[in-house]
């Protein structure tokens, strides 16, 4: 095992909150459609419209706005009212307003590893979305790079440590998505720090089948970070 | 005046056909709206909305697909059906599935000149949408750099020179906006040369004022930049 020289970190419910957000919008627009439809049909419909649409919109509250109001359309049969529509709208911006919750620990990490590794920051997602939600954090500084990209397969992941000259054996990718932030890195040769969050995008669920048989750490918080850092370093150079 | 070693493109109405896409989509939203509002004032309005939303949602399909929808809400008095919400989101999706149209000389003129210099493709606009547009170019293999921003202001290019390990003086941009491609690069003590496209978003135009008294190239077409470009090396070396 060579020793790590950089770590690379999800950002949305990794280091803040983030499908709180959109649990909670998704809460809101159930309601709107509750004369329409029961609450199970919206949310699937939600999810399916969501998913046909992510090879065009990607990912994003804009992207997700768009498919509630594709969803509402279909679900009212057209007769939903542009009132209602406006809601719609309305939630997607209180979304894009709601300040950035940094998780607990994350700045003392941060500042701490920063010391002793490269420190990257790697977010899928919409692009102004991303950059706010990172200059509010005030988290900017830590990072040697910052990478915002539209995917995150085992190629995007290479072309990042290729640009950064990082040898995969070196690199150590910190995230809560087993589909977007440990498996692709795996894939590469690259380790990988899986913290779940209590809740996760559909999407971003993979099979029991794909989970079994991989080599990774999962950790509760990203408190515990530091230490198991520490213990490889041990393991290391013994 | 230092030899030029870089050159940035930006890529929308400077590489292929862009704002082209937009009037004809706001022609169709017109008519769609024809029924409630006269032509001017559903024009206006949408540029105002526009303005209004650009904190939020940034540049992009996706962005003018959410304001098209606002605007329409508003101008018809909330009256607008359902259907026809449809149609104006069928609008932005008929957007991104319009295939990419490269300008003439474009690929000879980037064929020639990656040959003797760095190329940078410096872009503004939404992740996904600018993405497919380089893939779909197949111009990808000419540049040493491909940036996709949210901004194009001063700072932002400042930060893709240090990236680069580039001084300003050896930096020359080419692109179709005074506002994002001409000033802010001459301001940061670049060079610039200004290739307008018989359409220009209104948000794009600069004034008279801010015109006149600054010290950049301007060409009709891609293809005299070779010319310009030998023209400034005979200088150089002089």
């Amino acid at each position: 095992m060579n020793s790590i020289t950089t770590i690379g970190f999800d950002a949305d419910d990794t280091l803040w909150h983030n499908e709180t957000i959109y649990s909670l919008t998704q809460e809101k627009f159930k309601k709107l459609l509750a004369p329409y439809q029961n609450e199970e049909w919206i949310n699937d419909r939600l999810f399916e419209t969501e998913m046909r649409n992510l090879k065009f919109y990607g990912y994003g509250i804009k992207s997700f706005t768009l498919s509630m109001i594709e969803t509402a359309i279909e679900l009212s049969e057209g007769r939903i009212s542009g009132e209602e529509i406006k809601s719609i709208l309305s939630f997607g911006r209180e979304m894009m307003t709601i300040p950035v919750s940094v998780f607990e620990q994350v700045h003392d990490v941060l500042s701490h590893l920063s010391g002793s590794y490269k420190l990257l920051l790697i977010t899928k997602g919409d692009l102004l979305d991303q950059q706010s939600k990172i200059a509010q954090s005030r988290l900017e500084s830590f990072f040697s790079g910052i990478e915002i990209v539209s995917n995150k397969r085992p190629a995007t992941y290479q072309a990042i440590l290729d640009r950064f000259n990082i040898e995969p054996d070196q690199f150590l990718m910190v995230g809560n998505s087993l589909r977007s932030d440990i498996l692709p890195v795996l894939e590469i040769g690259g380790h990988a720090v899986y913290i779940p969050f209590h809740i996760t995008w559909a999407h971003e669920e993979i099979s029991a089948e794909e989970e079994k048989e991989h080599d990774y750490f999962q950790l509760e918080n990203l408190g515990q970070l530091p230490a198991l850092l520490a213990m490889w370093l041990d393991k290391g150079s013994a």
